[in-house]
């Protein structure tokens, strides 16, 4: 990895003005506040030229991991599963919000401009001004190539960079839409790098009642296949008393009913508990592989309750007959 | 539902030209040779209104599900999740194909027109053919809206819908992608309808080596949080000898910290193994619903094999000392 007096190269997904370009500088920020370390920013065509720039030891990078309304990232979750040299040591919430932009001086507006998942976001703000919507390769290069006459969607990020007014701010239908970015490095730097995020080399940040200050990314292959095996895999998990808050199995791409899982788990790799478990499952024979390792985010942890409950479904106490038995109800919402 | 001598409407996410376009056109053709019902093709502008449509009895509908690269298609997820009166009761697996298209005669060309993921799909021929990409708000819209000089890249059935030549026919740059899509009906329908579609009334489809003909995706919110939630619920479908092709947690849309698990299981929810864990479920008060049932798909189940593993990773086998214990690779590999 190139550092020296001049700092390290940041690589991510363009074009200036995206999403993970905003995401890019507060990582930018964060780097430089908790690790003295300078970077500079370089966009990248796509998400897989990050991971490549980093596997080539150019750089850090930052990737989009995870969106609350989307979910993951499948492909930048692939590909950073298949990477060699490349591993997560940090995570960047992100509000996913849009601001309407237009030329200075601009009033005879006819046009709205922007990707059309950018202009599908922000439905209402169209709705109400009865612009015409106009697509775009991306919500930058709205922003970079607008014409008179038109408004562009785009990060706030944006006006500044391509010397735009906001006419307005904040128009996405959704409010509350965030993604996750991971900051990328060498492996052999990820640890070393989560540590120091985390508080410094003996540092302890926060330990929380979850008694890890990490979390981690951890890929599991079972070499065996068939009812039970992911039981028995969680069941050891369970075991270690190790809490996970994402769980999900994949197809090994190109290889129909070959199966990964992928777990976020409240520890580092390093902790004794997640130690113990992956150390067993190598002893097994199954693949395992460390994505990434992380500061542990302060999370709610709220009891459910019922108003939280999609609509409809079965249990949750409502549907069951006077004899303490599911009822009709039960048969219509579990489809018996 | 809307049934009768003129048969049923099925709502699928428009415009004319989609992929689920052309999905609602092979479940039209399947639901005629299967069940002998005649329907009828609406476009919606959006998936949630194809849900609306079938929650408000006006039909049935397809519904974009799972992508063999891109993942599940989570916002639909959530939306059947959170659906009161909707079910799914067949699965339509659907190639993800790209044909290029010219008006009739049309030799000058110039540009390629697509939705920005279109674009980005078939990157080879873009570059092979020199042509300058301008994105189109979707790839249907691409091929209706048609100018000369341009080319314009969609789902087969554009050229027969917008009286377009081929120019040249799969043009994207993966070959092998598709999409599951699931046909939708009101909940009080789907069981009977996926057990016509699996081979009539009493009838029995495929038993195959797994024990049942069908599939079935189930949501499962257990009301208690905290570690070994998720680990109890799967020692209860594994011992129920249950096996589960995909497994995902999500958290409660607008609730940080809880969390829903979605299983797709090879059972019908009436078989006795999943109606007794559905059961016992239900009984310690957990939220639990049936998304859909279908006839099962033939799924090939390979040995993993060395070559099918991602790169990296900790051991299948090659990355133990001569002592059998984790070496140096490992620690690189899991990042201890």
């Amino acid at each position: 990895m190139t550092e020296n007096e001049d700092g390290k190269m940041l690589y991510f997904l363009g074009p200036l003005g995206s999403f993970s370009h905003q995401a890019a500088m507060a990582a930018g920020e964060r780097l430089k506040g908790a690790l003295r370390l300078e970077t500079h920013l370089a966009a990248c065509e796509r998400a897989f030229d990050v991971i490549g720039h980093v596997e080539d030891g150019d750089g850090l990078g930052v990737l989009a991991w995870e969106n609350n309304v989307e979910g993951h990232v499948v492909p930048n979750m692939d590909a950073l599963t298949d990477a060699l040299e490349v591993a997560g040591f940090g995570l960047l919430v992100q509000e996913v919000a849009f601001d309407a932009f237009v030329r200075p001086g601009d009033e005879d507006l006819r046009q709205v401009v922007a990707h059309p998942h950018g202009l599908a976001q922000c439905r209402r703000f169209i709705v109400e001004t009865g612009l015409e919507p106009v697509a775009a390769p991306s919500n930058a290069a709205a922003c970079r190539d607008l014409r008179p006459g038109q408004v562009a969607l785009g990060p706030a990020v944006c006006g500044g960079l391509y010397g735009l007014e906001t006419y307005r701010s904040s128009v996405q239908d959704f409010q509350g839409a965030r993604t996750d970015f991971l900051l990328l490095s060498a492996r052999r730097e990820a640890a070393g790098l989560a540590r120091r995020l985390g508080g410094g080399p003996g540092g302890s940040p926060r330990t929380g009642d979850r008694g890890s200050a990490y979390e981690s990314v951890v890929v599991f292959i079972p070499l065996d296949t068939g009812p039970g095996v992911l039981a028995g895999l969680l069941d050891r998990i369970r075991d270690a008393g190790l809490n996970m808050t994402s769980f999900m199995s994949r197809p090994i791409k190109g290889n129909d009913g070959t199966y990964s899982f992928m777990a976020t788990i409240d520890a580092a790799p390093w902790d004794p508990s997640l130690r113990d478990v992956m150390r067993e499952s190598v002893g097994r024979g199954d693949w395992v592989k460390t994505l990434a390792v992380y500061p542990g985010r302060q999370r709610p942890e709220p009891p459910i309750a019922q108003w939280m409950l999609p609509r409809g479904g079965a249990g949750a106490g409502k549907a069951m007959g006077p004899d303490g038995l599911p009822g009709m109800d039960v048969d219509k919402e579990l489809l018996w």
